[in-house]
């Protein structure tokens, strides 16, 4: 990796620390390097705080004039919450930006490229892109598909289930691994259960760290007041109904600060949720809700654990429920599988690419 | 690893380079070191043909008084197809023998040891013990519970589907991983698959370089004399049928050279099948026979392949079918899980635990 592709890795890598905390905006990090040394770095915190070229500008240990700036993503050339960044930089004295990845949004994309080429600095584009998008696969997914980027958590036994045929299923996987699986709520806006699993197990739903928005489909309201859903977090929860449903308990609901929604598919409910500032949804079952989206070619990404068990049985649950593909031609294909272990258990991600 | 250790490895490699051909013996291979240099090695090629020790003793390069003979398995000491290892041993002159693990069958275990030192040969066990044991582990499971070691294979999507909810199978893992499946059909002496598996592949079963035995579980007998198992190898076929079977077909079966015994479960299977000198079975499916095996605790190593996919759907064919447990407290364990990837499949091989 040449020079350009390690000040690159850095800025990934200050984008990342925000990971979980920017939505709707993407994760950024610059670094300003000024005869081959960092003189200033920064990272953009959360929406409406400084984006990250700024913060490096704000945190330079000297004169900018004649420096490079890194930055992994194309500087913004409009207003916000914030003044539009290639102006700043513009006015820094800086002389040439080096960019991974122009804005994925098609109507502005190229555009602060051009801006800062003709205010005279020099720009390169395009190197470690890949890495630069997966970084922020949640935004790009948000600004080519105008949905929200749809990730499936199943924790599951290797022949694939993930409870027995008489519905147990605590716990299948490790500790180790519920607490992994409970980082990635960290880092995603909202975490997705259908009704059954939340009549079931009336789980909160929280991450380590942070409290995501809880989106629960419940086609006929059966949710109790009484679930930990409502009384420990009524104002982060989003509810999808479908009809005929108790128009009292709606308004109570909404009074504790709840939003309801009706639905007629999963592709309603990323809509809906897409409008409402919901940039990602972590789906974590069951079975038959996971499958609808998988149906719908809706996931973008798994996260599959595995216990070193069997359960077996036909009756069993199987991890991803629905209706399924049904030619083997139609089989959705896991993209950059990845695999490491969680302790004794297994954890595989991967991106699906349907037909 | 100290030098008996790294000897000890070497009666390892030597021993398994007749996998799957030396049943119902073990595999063992012996090397002869003197002056701490090897002077002779050997390994037993397949049953009726000379033990490792002697193979080892005959290829010496020079004189045996004061040689060190490792063994990975406590050599014979009875009369069987060859005359008893260790006399032989005793009248070569060696005067130290290394050995990795006894003897499995209780009613021989420690004899030959005994006998060795009352010779005046100085006798050292159980360095390397675990992986005799399990470099053996066909023999060893043959010896202590007098039935085949049983092997379930499956090829699965990431959700563990072996089939689309409308049957469709052909090809879920890949062609690498099918070449490796066919690789362990040669290390077993049996492959088994339940007569729905027949109907509907008409598989011929074969290994790469061997034809192993065919089992089928096929309770109304519904094999075909047409079907490939039939018509190519006939005299490697093994038929188990439940009742009110067409006699005529039975007959015509065992003309051809196949043997057919009735059974009431997997249990009486494998105990047939042991009587009839199969001392492993290696399950290919489907769904619903290999879930059987599970259910009777009958399984002792898994190879499952995963594909890099998903299938989705609640009526989609679960790998490990059959009844399956009823209660997580009741899950099959795997142990010692082992995980490598066939090109962009996976395999993991482990040994079921059961409560």
């Amino acid at each position: 990796m040449n020079k350009d592709g390690l000040f690159l890795n850095e800025t990934f890598d200050l984008a990342a620390k925000a990971k979980g905390y920017t939505s709707p905006n993407p994760l950024v990090g610059a670094v300003l390097v000024k005869h081959g040394k960092v003189i200033g770095r920064g990272y953009h915190k959360k929406a409406g705080q400084p984006h990250a070229e700024i913060e490096a500008i704000r945190n330079a240990r000297r004169s900018l004039r004649g420096a490079t700036l890194y930055v992994n993503l194309e500087p913004c050339c409009h207003w916000g919450k914030t003044p539009p960044c290639v102006e700043q930089v513009i006015a820094s004295g800086i002389k040439k930006v080096v960019i991974a990845t122009k804005d994925p949004n098609p109507k502005v994309s190229g555009r602060s490229v051009r801006r800062l080429r003709n205010a005279g600095i020099e720009v390169v584009v395009g190197i470690e892109r890949e890495k630069a998008e997966k970084l922020n696969e949640v935004f790009f997914m948000n600004m080519r598909k105008h949905r929200p980027f749809v990730v499936a958590k199943a924790a599951q036994s290797l022949d694939g289930k993930i409870a027995t045929a008489r519905g147990q299923s605590k716990w299948i996987t490790s500790d180790a691994s519920r607490t992994y699986a409970r980082t990635l709520r960290d880092t995603y806006d909202a975490v997705l259960v259908g009704i059954n699993t939340v009549l079931k197990d009336n789980p909160t739903l929280n991450g380590i760290r942070k409290i995501p928005y809880k989106v629960v489909i419940d086609p006929r309201l059966r949710i109790s007041l009484k679930a930990a859903l409502v009384t420990k977090s009524s104002k982060k929860l989003i509810v999808f109904y479908r009809s005929r449903i108790d128009k009292k308990k709606k308004a109570q609901l909404e009074k504790k600060g709840a939003r309801l929604f009706p639905f007629s598919d999963c592709k309603s409910i990323v809509k809906t949720l897409y409008r409402e500032g919901i940039t990602s949804v972590f789906i974590e079952g069951g079975s038959d809700t996971v499958g609808r989206f998988f149906d719908k070619k809706l996931v973008d990404k798994i996260y599959f654990f595995y216990a070193p068990k069997i359960l077996g049985g036909k009756d069993a649950l199987t991890s991803i429920g629905g209706k399924g593909v049904s030619k083997i031609g139609e089989t959705i294909a896991i993209k950059d599988m990845d695999i490491e272990r969680i302790g004794h258990d297994l954890l595989i991600n991967g991106y699906p690419k349907y037909c």
